[in-house]
């Protein structure tokens, strides 16, 4: 059951907060930001206190080991988020940047303004230190926010929320700014997704599901990403053992996560070298090769693999662990149609020394990046110097890629006159 | 009744079209641009044509002059189409440009290359010039663009479809990137709406109704905007004389379209000076006033006025007329809260000379355009130097005030490596 006049009522708080935080100055950010790492190891205890008994419930439920861990907070774990918010402080404040300001022939001198979204309700799952990156990317980019997290971390969240909402009060920043939803059932989200006159971005951070369910029923703009269809495609001319310790970074250094590589494309000319020498160096990780009709048979001679025929499903599959789909192709070309038919917009690359090849990838691939002879795992806001990230969007529209702070402000012309009129 | 395999078949070619167009080099963007302005001047006798059969039976229907007005075409107004279209061709091309190219720590180079957005479907009324613009402003960024009209212009716009089919074809750009939808049944929108897999962006211009049943509708991220519900706030401190010029010029240049001016807020100061001074001013023109309680019997003095006591519904209206409304406010605050109360987040303007006000309205107003010392006319693409404008955006996501070139982009990460791995 939802009481839909709490819920307005919480996000009406967190509207009427938005507009204070709007132009709340860094300083103030940045201490309330200091207060909440500073918190969050003063009140390690009762984090960990409310973080086991979520723990409990979820093993007692039956909850995979995988899922455990990433559920579990320990004084170090806590510590590491601490460390986060610290992280995000010092990063440069995005708000009030003034851009593109000059004068009209009129004289009206026109910029834009960098300021914030508003509200931003924020839909994820179980990991608990999610809570406290996305609220202080929020609090940094001057945007309230609605943490709706689920149900398995609930108790860990409350106690999350309660110290940011203390720390934001310390620091003379409305403490509404952050709001947590603890109802966890479905139809919350069901409600949220229709306010939009209140809530002005949603981002929706888990599984295809959850990602799906949100963007089918959302009438507010929603940031989506973190599907990620990663392929590298081999080229001809590769450095074939420079490739090899690309395509194993990109599979093998972190598998679960979505700039990892799902499918390599090899070129038929140098299939029969490449494709034995890379499987021989990512079986020492366990890969498990998913081969199309080429492949198959070039593995299949060399015994002491996991193989198997691949089937329609693993084109444009996430895998999310350590498999591996191989293809072999005929040409750039032919990669680039295979890309564009199955790539999730996510990260894609091409290893190659050969230059057309190269420009015509980066320039043909439509994704939210596109790399010349590097691992796809580099698809990441620390990575690519933004900081921290809120996610990683494969979408057109807004922004693309990872999501820093610049990503989740919006801008408004400034328009200095001297009593001009339109003529 | 809609013919879903058709539609749906249109939009397949559109995103076909898409990929070639999105790495189309601007010479030959520009080549078909230019063709277009030279066959509508060559074409003018087939249009006139199509346009008073359009005309007549509108004319029949019932239609008022002022909407006959909008779907005539005339020689001249042929002419400016193909003006606009030149200026168009122009314009710099915004596809291709690199930001932020940078080196990170690791040898990795980074940046981001703005891009085409893919397949843009717009949603609009009657005017058939607009058909011209928006596939010209399309063509240029590198989209298709699917065309859907009103049923008063349908065969204005199939001659002007054609037009543009047969320029793109001379120029070698392939002619499927722009497709008219020629079912003008509203079902046929629905069916747009849902096909995100093939459209990126769609962006509806018209009336409040038609924008409301796009956003109610989409699964496809929307760029709205069009209803300004404009406020100029003369201050205490505002040149009273040249606030009146610029009220005046707000009001009455061009009433119609979205960036006039609704409410003028008046500090009560100044109310017994300024309104009627505003009034006699405005009252030459023809404008009706819609008085708050307090500026009635100021305006209820002179005699000769149009005085309408203003009702609820007064606030938050966008007049699109010679109307009004007027309000005393006590303070700047009381004004700020009233914008944030009514305003759509188009334009709005503080008249003054104090320095903290100006500021604080600049900083505190939440809208696209936020000004001092000038008319809400100027809220504009080709005002605001960007050229040309698909519409005006009063929402916060992806693009916010004029719809330029530039806001119908978007952008990837572009990674130049030297086989790197991540560590």
């Amino acid at each position: 059951m939802v009481d839909i006049d709490e819920l307005q009522k919480k996000v009406c708080l967190a509207k009427e907060a938005s507009r204070k935080l709007a132009y709340t100055t860094t300083a103030v950010k940045d201490a309330a930001l200091l207060q909440i790492a500073r918190r969050l190891r003063a009140d390690n205890e009762r984090i960990l206190v409310a973080n086991q008994l979520d723990y409990a419930d979820a093993k007692a439920s039956g909850m995979s080991d995988a899922m455990l861990d990433r559920l579990l907070l320990t004084s170090e774990r806590i510590d590491g988020m601490a460390k986060d918010v610290e992280t995000v402080a010092a990063l440069p404040d995005p708000i009030g940047e003034m851009l593109d300001m000059h004068t009209l022939q009129n004289g009206l001198q026109i910029g834009k303004k960098r300021v914030s979204l508003g509200v931003i309700a924020a839909i994820y799952e179980s990991r608990p230190n999610v809570t406290i990156d996305i609220a202080s990317l929020c609090i940094k980019s001057g945007n309230a926010v609605i943490l709706r997290g689920g149900k398995e971390t609930l108790r860990s969240n409350q106690v999350l929320a309660e110290i940011t909402q203390a720390a934001l009060r310390e620091a003379g920043v409305p403490a509404a700014a952050v709001q947590l939803i603890e109802n966890t059932d479905r139809s919350v989200v069901s409600e949220l997704l229709k306010m939009r006159d209140t809530i002005d971005l949603v981002i929706p951070r888990g599984g295809e599901g959850l990602i799906k369910f949100v963007r089918d029923n959302s009438l507010i703009p929603v940031v989506a990403g973190g599907i990620g269809v990663c392929h590298t495609f081999v080229d001809a001319s590769a450095n074939l053992e420079k490739a090899v310790h690309i395509v194993y970074n990109a599979k093998v250094q972190r598998p679960t996560v979505c700039n990892a590589l799902d499918t390599v494309l090899v070129h038929k000319d140098i299939a029969q070298v490449f494709v034995p020498a890379m499987a021989q160096e990512l079986n020492k990780a366990g890969v498990e090769f998913h081969c199309d009709g080429a492949s198959l048979p070039i593995l299949g001679k060399l015994g002491g693999l996991r193989l198997v025929p691949a089937v329609d499903a693993d084109w444009g599959k996430e895998f999310l662990s350590l498999a591996l789909a191989v293809k072999v192709v005929d040409s750039v070309d032919a990669a680039l149609e295979h890309i564009a038919c199955f790539g999730s917009g996510h990260t894609e690359a091409i290893l190659t020394e050969n230059y057309t090849n190269a420009q015509r990838f980066l320039n043909e691939v439509d994704a939210a990046a596109v790399m010349v002879n590097a691992s796809t795992r580099f698809t990441d806001g620390s990575q690519f110097g933004l900081g921290a990230e809120l996610g990683i969007s494969t979408q057109k529209m807004h922004a693309r890629g990872p999501l820093g702070l610049k990503e989740i402000t919006s801008y408004k012309w400034i328009v200095y006159g001297n009593w001009q009129a339109r003529s």
